[in-house]
């Protein structure tokens, strides 16, 4: 009985698979190649596929399926695919199934306005545009939220949908902690840049895009992307998209004025990609057959963007291959003097584009007005006083306008809330596994500088992507580390980095 | 209570064209963008939305939804949108809800079968490889067809699957009538050649792939296709495909050593995008928002590619235009011995690279066989010598090979038997056509000499392509010309078109 019973759950995990992964066709196509007067039908399109996917995971045939099958869970390996399977799916169908049909067809409708005020309110730089749209958005997120009691916060709910299991007091005391070492680290480097300042103007001059991608294509090789299991496009906001584990793909975007933000835009989604392409092909076609979570896979997208990618040891090795493509532009440039702009540190308006050090303060002040909203401490009215205040308190700089502050992402308007503090615990956890990888791979170091990638991604590949949604973040970090997520890895990582970029000159 | 199930009805329309038009964006995607470990989970992907696809537009909701709704029929305008709606939805489901789904399933995995038996056999040149399996796509396609018995001929179901309400009947008294007189004419053209060789040498030199691509890109401009709602791709089997009326995709192939084929098979493709960009929009996630039908489809496809595309009016504007573009290749050849050239008469042995004299002679030969084929007369094993030998017949050429003969079409091993016949009705259609916007228009030939391509785009647009799949193709052909089909148009054409040719030196 069980297995005829598993054989109709892994075919129901097989159809929505396969319907999730059109709906992410449609968006990508959306994003890379659709002409301007496809954008009505395609939002159709999307609703339509979004509605027979949500119908097929909220079934009551699935519903009764996953009863029977969890009596069976007992006489099962945990770590098997059968059991994952039965527990992610037990899991994504509690999940959905508490959410009444009608308020999530009030939400579709209120993030679509919401995503049109939002465009409007950004480009003519009025929030008032967006208030009532976007308070709408807050109550009924709100409202999602309460059909998951009880809760100890309203923002847990919130924060599961995104890191199964990730308590808003976890996020909070690790905040807690990193948030005044930061500013202090912040002001440190600070002074130091008074004594010892950082030029980065030679990477705002005129780079030929054709030869920025081609050098990005050259270290998302090296770095093990798989071409013949995925591609890379261009995108306005750079993204990676599985349609399945043999089609990973990403984007970028290219500058011709600022050679960072291709370049690392490239190895951040890149990083992600090799999560995805990492996974075990037997999870394919279910929903085991991606990352764990959020926060699991932006550690991933950090380590290779900012602990490889920004290390003098990978530009030991690709920085003079890059003087050779830009001579008239960086032939002048010694590598330490490249290598400190890079990772120049300035608080500065936005989020996407913030560095290092800076970015989890911009995540910080965006959890706190999000559970401001959620209790009532704060309205949607007091968004951009409340925001500009607090940009200047962490970052001591203040927004000369809502479209560079309070307006600037995308994601309350989409209703992604809960979502942002997956970036900063992203970045501690991508400090984890780089420190472990050190400690595992002789010389990993000496390998980076040989442009001698490979064995960093074998490793990730072995000790994590292998394993794709199977375990819980939690169960992951427990394996892998045997420890919760553990924030001073990354201020080690920052303080150890910023005292040896000082000791540059 | 009209109303209600009417809306209810749309409803399922939109749902269903939605589905179909992700179906369509995961093809696309196929042929133009994935990477090849992508092939086997985008199979997976496509086969689970067409299941989906199938059993909205099977559903015992749609029957009893349609039965109530066509006793309202009388009461209804013929030619409203909602009269119409209603009847090509109810003929949609009447045809498949006639087919068993356990008929469906053996057939889909047959032609799943079959399509990598015939890229096999293709590849190595080997028919047998391929004959097991085309004999059981040959014996399902049967049984499909009895389903809809009783019929005057087996064959006339499938070719109504793709031409609604065509008889083969029909088919073979136009192509007993046409076949005497276009072998007549490919005789007499060939004596012509005789006395007054053409050399097409120079349309096959070296012809930068970029600046061909720009070049095809004007015309498409100039015959208004709107990049707003559209944009053209590389494919290796150029197609075109619709995923919404505002988003009409053409694909194209560009090779550096022939002239002719990117720009022809850009014109061709554009014919038929032209149409469904003309379909009005309030037509839209329907199964009406698409052309009537192959046959009415191939004659705008074949009107701009041929009639218009390989006149010497066209060449009059456009030649000079290209010959700035590639002196050293064409600054040398007058504009009579391009238009020769490109116009040139040589029976062969592929179909899709035969000229507008010939071509009708290799749909004759395939109609021919798939009859012989279902009826019993022939078998599959049969196959590459009666194919050698009708081509022989019929062309005066004999194969080389299997892989150049009976292997050729990718057609039956998808399953699509009944189709080839559109393609030749299509060709007798746009000379239909084209008479007729010749006598509706003042000068068409002036303007067309002057590259002013707008006013037949606008003609065809108002005569046909506004209906969209409202009316049958007979519906249309009553509407438009007022009669049935007539060959003579097609072959007046071709006659006088060569005889001008032949009085050029």
């Amino acid at each position: 009985m069980f297995q005829k019973d598993y054989d109709k759950l892994q075919q129901i995990a097989n159809k929505i698979s396969d319907i999730n992964s059109a709906i992410f066709l449609l968006e990508w196509d959306q994003q890379t190649n659709m002409p301007q007067e496809g954008a009505a039908e395609r939002a159709e399109q999307i609703g339509t596929l979004s509605t027979i996917s949500h119908q097929e995971a909220t079934s009551n045939q699935l519903g009764n399926l996953l009863d029977k099958l969890s009596n069976f869970q007992k006489d099962l390996d945990p770590e098997s695919y059968e059991f994952c399977l039965i527990k992610v799916m037990q899991r994504d169908y509690e999940q959905k199934t508490k959410i009444p049909a009608d308020l999530i067809g009030r939400f579709s409708q209120a993030t679509a306005i919401g995503q049109h005020k939002w465009e409007r309110a950004r480009h003519e730089n009025e929030f008032n545009i967006f208030e009532e749209s976007l308070s709408e958005i807050f109550e009924l997120r709100k409202q999602m939220a309460k059909c998951h009691s009880p809760f100890d916060c309203i923002y847990d709910p919130l924060l599961d949908e995104f890191e199964p299991e990730m308590a808003t007091k976890t996020v909070q005391d690790i905040f807690n902690i990193i948030k005044p070492q930061q500013i202090a680290l912040i002001q440190k480097i600070q002074e130091d840049y008074k004594r010892n300042p950082i030029d980065d103007s030679f990477l705002f001059q005129n780079f030929d895009e054709k030869k920025q991608w081609d050098f990005g294509v050259k270290v998302l090789t090296d770095m093990g992307y798989d071409w013949k299991s995925g591609r890379q496009d261009k995108a306005a906001h750079p993204f990676t998209t599985t349609f399945g584990l043999g089609d990973v793909r990403i984007t970028t975007r290219i500058h011709s004025n600022n050679f960072m933000s291709g370049l690392f835009s490239s190895i951040h989604e890149g990083g992600h990609a090799l999560y995805e392409q990492g996974v075990a092909r037997n999870l394919q076609r279910t929903s085991l057959g991606t990352g764990a979570s959020l926060a699991i896979h932006e550690s991933q997208s950090r380590l290779w963007e900012n602990m490889v990618g920004r290390s003098l040891s990978f530009w030991h090795h690709y920085y003079p291959i890059l003087q050779a493509i830009f001579p008239s532009q960086l032939g002048n440039v010694s590598i330490n003097n490249f290598y400190r702009a890079i990772n120049k540190v300035e608080p500065s308006l936005i989020r996407v584009e913030a560095d290092e050090v800076t970015y989890n303060l911009h995540i910080m002040l965006r959890l706190e007005l999000e559970i401001a909203l959620l209790n009532g401490e704060i309205q949607v009215s007091d968004l951009p006083d409340v925001w500009n205040c607090k940009m200047q308190e962490y970052l001591g700089v203040t927004p000369d306008s809502d479209a560079n502050g309070v307006l600037q992402d995308v994601h309350w308007s989409c209703g992604i809330i809960g979502y942002f503090p997956t970036y900063a615990l992203g970045n501690m956890i991508s400090a984890m596994f780089f420190d472990k990888a050190k400690s595992s791979l002789d010389n990993l170091d000496a390998k980076i500088s040989q442009g001698n990638l490979l064995p960093l991604r074998n490793y990730l590949k072995e000790t994590l992507h292998c394993h794709g949604a199977k375990f819980t973040p939690n169960e992951l970090m427990k394996k892998i580390f045997n420890s919760k997520i553990d924030e001073s890895f990354y201020i080690n990582y920052l303080s150890n980095k910023y005292e040896e970029i000082n000791s540059m000159i």
